[in-house]
């Protein structure tokens, strides 16, 4: 399918997404730009775009085939992607598994902590505001979207971790935590947008015990760890291979 | 009675908490300092110990009358207050009829907007941490209290918050919000401990409809609009006319 790029809608950290002839839709091009800590870190990364983008569509894939709405439709070469336009709900959902980063920045609970149940935090996407966390009240004050809808995306969320958690150890990987964006299709479904990504997951190698060298995720550019390429190639490397032996 | 001031036991900011005879039993000396935005900012305010002893001391009496449970037993002098002994909870409640302060910062509501109902939040008591606030999921999973223990405190301070919110109403000031902290007492039972003063309870006066001069509590501190002193006085004369009113 051929699809003419068209005029910028929107430009944000890592992405740029363009019009499409069909109204609907959308093109989603991956940046190689990094930031971190609310973009008071930055920097640009060769060859992140092509490595997030492919990893994403591996994993919206993988999520439409276990039921799970998605803007994706389909990759249209290795950085641009064609999704579902969508009204973008301004909220960052982010379910962790093992305690670390803001969590433990923010709280007593000690790093690496087991997390059972998950824990499910809400922040306000704004910028300006730095991406403040939401209360349960606060969330349900702003009210950004009604209460049947918060649990349906707290239900999409949660079976999301349940299938990504189960596909990752599979790949000897722990899914340490990940953050989900959700909009509105134009039939009105809630549905997940944005990425999926290690700039927006957590992965630690189960084949390496060391606290740094097990990090494959964006906590190498966060922490100045070094090696944030081979650790999104080791993550991508782990997808296509899995896909190599089930097909 | 007579209670002989025995070791210090705890100093924090405000307030220092000295051993009695009985040991069920503590003193509290109201200290002048006064300290904003966790403690980044500093001063020492002659009097407001005195202010904030007494205020406190009528409004805990206020509270008792209307079957609240506090930690307050009597005034042994100016500064300095006879109390239980508690276990204290390492919680900040803070309840919010109208939107001002760090909700206003963290959140895009607006400034002055009416809370109904009142906006309820839980803040984690860490200085080293900077207070953070805890969604009601971060709360369950700190562990510090029950979650019977939850909803009881969640039941005293609304109930507080509706007992002062009509007390101060009839004294022509409006109550934007306050912060209680809890804690167990000898039997076990979660009572309201620290203070309830303007420095930790916001007030509108109903008489001025400038939003700068209205304020009568730490605000003026915060924002440095002087008078802090005049703005408290102002707040125990209104509690002292009613009680001489009523009596």
């Amino acid at each position: 399918m051929n699809h003419i790029q068209g005029s910028l809608i929107y430009e944000g950290k890592a992405k740029r997404v363009f019009a499409c002839e069909n109204p609907n839709r959308v093109l989603i091009e991956f940046k190689n730009d990094a930031t971190a800590f609310n973009a008071k870190k930055r920097s640009e990364i060769d060859g992140k775009g092509r490595l997030n983008c492919k990893i994403s569509a591996a994993l919206f894939k993988l999520l439409e085939l276990n039921g799970i709405p998605t803007h994706f439709l389909e990759l249209q070469s290795e950085t641009f992607m064609i999704a579902n336009k969508i009204n973008v709900i301004p909220l960052e959902v982010v379910i962790r598994n093992i305690a670390t980063g803001s969590l433990c920045r923010e709280t007593p609970i000690n790093q690496g902590t087991i997390l059972n149940p998950p824990l499910l935090d809400y922040y306000y996407k704004d910028d300006e505001l730095g991406d403040p966390i939401l209360t349960e009240r606060r969330l349900k004050l702003l009210d950004l979207i009604s209460t049947s809808q918060i649990e349906k995306v707290e239900t999409i969320t949660k079976n999301v971790n349940k299938i990504l958690k189960e596909y990752f150890d599979d790949l000897d990987l722990l899914l340490v935590d990940f953050k989900l964006e959700f909009g509105f299709n134009s039939l009105g479904e809630i549905v997940i947008a944005d990425e999926i990504s290690p700039d927006n997951c957590r992965f630690w190698d189960k084949t390496n015990s060391d606290p740094k060298e097990r990090i494959l995720d964006k906590d190498r550019f966060r922490q100045d760890l070094g090696g944030v390429i081979d650790a999104y190639e080791e993550i991508l490397k782990r997808i296509e291979r899995d896909s190599s032996n089930s097909s």
